[in-house]
């Protein structure tokens, strides 16, 4: 049948505000905020957590602050002022996050999420939960669009590596579209450094940036492929996790 | 010295979309559009025009049209009613060129040029003009941002091997900065692509655009290295070569 239906584009989209010409309204969005918004999210839920609440904004956590919520929240990799704890991935412990609603509010995650909300579902990847991702995304058979958080709106070379690598497992699914070049550049990334990802990616500067905030304990953790089979999803601006349904 | 001043940066953004957020007023900017509106440009000069007008609208065009300069312009591979020749390098012959004055309208090239021109100085670059481009921005010692004319506001892979071959040419610079996470993916698909640029490219998706379009003849010639010394830059919102001053 492939061969006489259209095929189906799995499309990267490299910052935010490339993000309207992107935009279809039938694909499945997945956000990629590696460093470290999205892989605290499947940490979170690997843990336990019910329910997370992505905020733009910290003045819109504090009336969660108030209901109870814990908050997860920082700028500039600085914890804000009320929240729990901040972004790192080493936060959303079983403890501090089991059976709890958790708001998080981060510098470049969550201005994804929301950009993408009125597509046809929006999910949450990582390192962490790329093969439940994959698993996922096959068998809906939507056309899909990786968008990379980046870096306040520039490139990033680690969302762009996640965004390779699934663009690589989609390239042998005859259903898919993988002609946008940006697609391609990912793969082409993703090849040369999935040998030594670690490696690879100490030449990024966020690498570099996160050292001088001494927040580079995470960068292991953030590149371990597959210790989770969560799939965080969109569902009423909450995300839950989908692979409990 | 390079060790106590601070260095330049020298950064690649990858689409006009993203330049507010590269955007530097001491920094030459260096458009590229490699189909074709940046090849066409240095051909241009190369073939003896004396400036070139680059117009966002094609109803710009009229009014120049009226007063005798030669009109260059399409929109989506198609040239546009009332102008002289389309934007194929192939057009700007010597015969066609040589001593004039010819305006160009172009889907993504004018369009970058337009966004950047409050910077320090706007260039362009192709890889007709590789060399004679990079000795010239060594010669000033400013901070450089490459940008990619793109594909409608998205990534294209033509482009960023440009940028992704001055950047490495950058990198034995100490003065230079090239920590941008955009230069360090440009450089490592430069260095994937620069023994079969045109094997290379034939993977990417503009150059099945163009193939449809009956366009694609000018793949070689758009990726054929230092066949000119011009330097075309902007002087009061025209194109003229400044490697003859």
């Amino acid at each position: 049948m492939a061969d006489i239906e259209e095929k189906k584009t799995f499309e990267v989209c490299f910052s935010p505000v490339m993000f309207p010409f992107f935009k279809k309204e039938n694909a499945i969005v997945v956000i990629v905020d590696i460093l470290r918004a999205t892989t605290a999210m499947c940490t979170a839920f690997e843990n336990g957590a019910v329910k997370i609440i992505p905020v733009a904004k910290v003045e819109d956590t504090y009336q969660y602050k108030a209901s109870g919520f814990k908050i997860a929240g920082e700028r500039d990799g600085i914890v804000i002022p009320g929240a729990d704890f901040g972004n790192s991935p080493f936060n959303f412990t079983r403890e501090n996050v089991h059976g709890q609603s958790i708001v998080i509010t981060t510098t470049n995650g969550t201005q994804a999420i929301e950009m993408a909300k009125d597509c046809q579902q929006v999910i949450i990847g990582s390192f962490l939960n790329i093969d439940a991702v994959f698993n996922y995304l096959k068998s809906q058979k939507k056309p899909v669009t990786m968008l990379c958080a980046g870096w306040k709106n520039k490139f990033n070379m680690e969302d762009s590596l996640l965004a390779g690598a699934l663009a690589t497992m989609f390239s042998s699914i005859p259903e898919y579209d993988l002609k946008c070049d940006s697609a391609i550049a990912s793969m082409d990334l993703w090849n040369l450094a999935k040998d030594d990802l670690v490696g690879y990616i100490q030449k990024a500067s966020h690498r570099e940036r996160l050292r001088r905030l001494g927040l580079d304990d995470v960068i292991e953790y953030c590149f371990t492929m597959n210790t989770s089979r969560v799939i965080p999803a969109l569902d009423h601006d909450i995300l839950i996790d989908i692979s409990k349904k």
